[in-house]
Formats: C-alpha cells, sequence, structure tokens
C-alpha cells in the first residue's frame, strides 16, 4: 500500500523519457523525467491521461491544439485523444492514467497491488 | 484541457485541510495544503484513493495499517479501505481518485470538463 519512488527502477520507455511506473488497482502513475530536446511522437489511447508538470516545460499537441504547459500546470488528454509532445526543457511530470495501463505490465514497475494484475 | 493549480480556487474542506480541485472525466485531483497537527477523521469511500505526498510528513492509517509518509513516497487507499490521517508537519499532497469525487462536484474546483458532469 505504501510505495517510495526513490526506491523505484527506472524504465526508458522511449529515447530521452526515463520512467518510474506505480499501478495502483485503477490507475496507473508514471513519473518521467525528460531531457530538453525529448520528442513525444504523435499516438492515442484508450486510456484517460491527466499530466501534471512538476518541473520545466512541455510543448503539448492535443487533437490539434498546441501549448506549453509548465510547472504547476496540468493537462486533461481524453481517451483516445491524439497528442504529441516535445519537452523544450528538461522536465519532470507525472502522468496519471485511467484505467491501468496493462500495456505497462511488462516492464520494471512499482507494482503495489500485483493481485489485481493476476485477477483481471 | 489545460489547467493552472496557481489559478484554482482553494476550498477549506475540513480545519487544517485547504483544497484545490480538478476533476477530469475519470479522476478527480486534489492538491492539499495541510497544517501541522491537522487530523482526517477516520472514513471510507467507495473510490480507489493515491496520496501522494510532495512535501511534509504525514501519518496515516489503512485498514489498520499504520505509517509515517514524506515527501517521494505514495501510499495507494483502496475503495472502500477505512482510513485517518494527522500532519506531523505542514504537508502538501496530490491525492488522485478514481471514479471522480462527485460529491466534491459542489464546491468551487476547477473543473476542465463541465460536459462530463452534466453527461453522467
Amino acid at each position: 500500500m505504501f510505495f517510495s519512488w526513490a526506491d523505484a527502477p527506472v524504465t526508458p520507455i522511449i529515447e530521452g523519457f526515463r520512467a518510474k511506473i506505480l499501478h495502483s488497482e485503477r490507475m496507473t502513475f508514471v513519473r518521467w523525467e525528460i531531457d530538453a530536446g525529448a520528442a513525444l511522437p504523435e499516438h492515442s489511447h484508450p486510456h484517460e491521461q491527466v499530466a501534471h508538470v512538476f518541473r520545466g516545460r512541455f510543448e503539448l499537441t492535443i487533437d490539434g491544439e498546441n501549448r506549453v504547459v509548465g510547472a504547476g500546470e496540468s493537462a486533461v488528454i481524453p481517451p483516445n485523444a491524439v497528442h504529441s509532445g516535445r519537452a523544450l526543457t528538461d522536465c519532470e511530470i507525472m502522468d496519471a492514467f485511467c484505467p491501468v495501463r496493462e500495456d505497462y505490465r511488462g516492464v520494471p514497475t512499482g507494482d503495489v497491488l500485483r493481485s489485481a494484475a493476476t485477477s483481471s
């Protein structure tokens, strides 16, 4: 039930994006460290995603709407919305996904509720 | 789709707990500023809750399990789990709830997806 981000393994998801991942029963949280200049290719997924920017500035395009989000800001990416982005500076961002990102189950994570994975 | 926490109204939920609230379609995020010594009475709700501690130390009891969570730690509170707590220091915590906390709809929030409220 308790989780330390410092102790969580780091997973390189795509170039310039290093992730720590926590799955709960209904949500997945990803804390990203992102290098300045790293690009998030255009993609979509059925999960709702809410990105909370802790540090830095990240240029984000959601369904054609472009905006720079900075520290203290959040962006809501609806289910199936096409989105892409680029880190304008080094960034720290925490994404919350709903439902759980089952496609992230195979990577090293801080999965504190493993029973949820096996019972689904 | 974009939300600034600095611009969000502050809602005093219970004594010593000041909240800023963001509802998305499937989740509710609450950023708390909590005074040292403030107490969270024992309660439960059907929502899953994940508490991310940004600053301070908070003593949390979940279904009888007691632990102090600090900066860089998170706690997963399962649906319907009985929980209570106490701020040992001034704290900054972000809770993520799933599904949306409809009981928080009536208070001033940063509700970026108002259509979700009226369509449910």
